[in-house]
């Protein structure tokens, strides 16, 4: 059985990410969704808050797990039998960051391949952090999350 | 009347800014430099010391106005009845966020322009941190801020 | 009059193009979309054939016009009374070459900006070069360039 | 049975191009390195030597097979019962190029992914065409190319 | 006698520095790896820590010595007789930064150069921020610090 | 004795080219300017006009010797007894060729270094294509080239 991981903050889901969970989830006999305790950023939802999120959008895919971890990402992939970790990358994405993290992972676990997705075009410019100055200064959020997420944003901002 | 809006922290204004300020001048009617209230860092300068700063040094630009702003950009530009929003393209800018943030203006309001005006190449490496930086270090600022900008940050350091 | 020149060698125009012409339109009292006769590569459609296609997919937008035009660009531009230069900037684009030209361009000719629009999330993977690839190969155009030019390449690749 | 296809000039294989091959061999049940008729430069190695030249390094690997194809790539994968396109990324690629095209063929065949593999960092340099230079002026090649690819270059610039 | 003046935080020291001051020491008389006491982040390693750890890697090196300065690095680079300062430039640097500072510089210090050497391609992924996490989640180290530092790590994280 | 090599096709050579001969000379107690004979486009001026260019631009430079090569760079670098290859690096470079190419050259001859010297930010859009594109197009060129190249750029395109 190949099992892939998708790891992330996911502070919140953006479109951009399901797009990424619903291709993954094709090459994958199972994709694991997994929210890293670890975040430089203060996440604005608690990883309780992220964890319903994802389950309420993730619902219609049946080999798609979610789940929160902490550690290292290889071993984390190591102790769920995965071969890979899938990432999103975007046409503007921080790819410094990116390339960092897979190469350092590589040689911290030799056996377990990064495999980029491309995110849809009309989805390239979705940011977590700038849909969070979005909601913060009330703007519409209709195109970058799901309707479930909008409502939980909204509520966070009242 | 064309309305264009080049909103930015201008923490403080230096040449590169001006360079940006001089070239949409002459493409719009009239051009807002308007200063957002909302800023990732704790600027150096107050709301009002940036204004009187720009407004001493645009003197000279009689359809150039300087204003603070809050909560989005694209509903600021909507109420001052603007068409598009103004940003400089240094060499090496930072496209990702440049391009995150255009695009996900033209999904907020989509009658709104963002256009790209490229900054002249010997002012392509100015940056108001890196300013800042030097100033605290007590190094020469003459090339990179006008004589009331780089008095006022003699004064913050001294 | 605010006179802008968008100049490119359109070999065929694209969705891509035509979302920066619509843009370009309303910042203008008049665009010029100018086709160039000068090319490093081999054109599939004659100057001719691309001045009517452009004319055809153009019609609709009445202060936009299409020319030709041999000569560096500025003096051309400096012939129509223009003030600008626009191109389209795709997440994915060659900025080596946009800005080594626009840089060139204000050296020649310090009067004339290059203003440079985003293209639509949606369209930012569109290349004219591509596209002649598909085309050969016999693949659907239909997303990627109007019916008429879809005709027209598969006209030549018969 | 998960089918991956990873398309290219192979002009020659290159130690990065077997580094992705033994990491994408892991990831699906067979995986079918493809030649492309089709090449915008004219080849040093013709179609059979290179296929040749690919069933000799790559004969320890029991799921991998070498094929010829035209036409489009999506068309290719379609007609083997594939599920993903596999390419290489440096970090130095040509993401413009990459990204064009994965979008590109996204559009032709939404139901194809395209997967991006990390080359390992210490190939991250290679390039076919700069090793042909390099065996062109009897360059020594042994980091860049297996003892096989060598002796077949070196024949070549005798 | 011609020298160079390396400078950065250091927090730790890496395989890919190590490369970077190996290599700048055969260019230059005497090398100066001088550890900046601005950073903007807080550091791991305090500077005396960073000076011993440097000194312990750095010992068979005769012509490289190790210093801590402060003020800007022109005027250190000035006041130590030296005519340039040397960058590590990785295929996945911040090109922003990098670029930004080196032509800051020599605005401010006309005679004074910026030099980039490449680093290896092998140690091109290595990050000091990176490593530090990698330490604080207990992850091997052996690939990215030589020993002594390897243990100054493992201490900092017990 | 340090000798840097600075090699390129100087196709002319430009502002840009000769920032760079001008720090490079400060670096080495000898800087040879030395001319490729192989270049993938078919060169404007020949080897002799183009030798006879430089030694007419760089006569004001005591230790900058120009010299004509074939065969690979750092074969001709170790042959003149240099330690380094200089190159210039522009804000807007084709970083993937200079990478690949400096990362190729070490591992071909480990003991001669690549340095990359930042070109002043008021060249960095110089590029000798394009300067020829210009002067086919009867374009001003002072601010591009030295005058004696203006005169022979001129007399090429009379």
């Amino acid at each position: 059985m190949r099992i892939g991981v998708y790891p992330g903050s996911f502070d919140p889901v953006t479109y951009g990410h399901l797009d990424v969970i619903q291709r993954a989830a094709n090459l994958f006999d199972k994709l694991i969704v997994a929210i890293s305790r670890h975040t430089s950023k203060t996440p604005l939802f608690s990883l309780e808050e992220r964890r319903a999120m994802l389950k309420e959008v993730l619902a219609p895919y049946p080999n798609v797990a979610v789940d929160i971890y902490e550690g290292l990402t290889v071993n984390y992939v190591r102790r769920q039998g995965g071969q890979a970790i899938v990432r999103g990358l975007r046409a503007i994405s921080d790819f410094e960051y990116e390339f960092t993290m897979a190469l350092t992972n590589k040689k911290l676990a030799p056996e377990i391949e990064t495999i980029f997705l491309m995110t849809e075009a009309r989805y390239s410019f979705l940011s977590s952090s700038l849909i969070k100055e979005v909601a913060a200064l009330k703007g519409c959020l209709a195109d970058f999350v799901p309707p479930p997420v909008e409502a939980m944003l909204r509520a966070k901002f009242r």
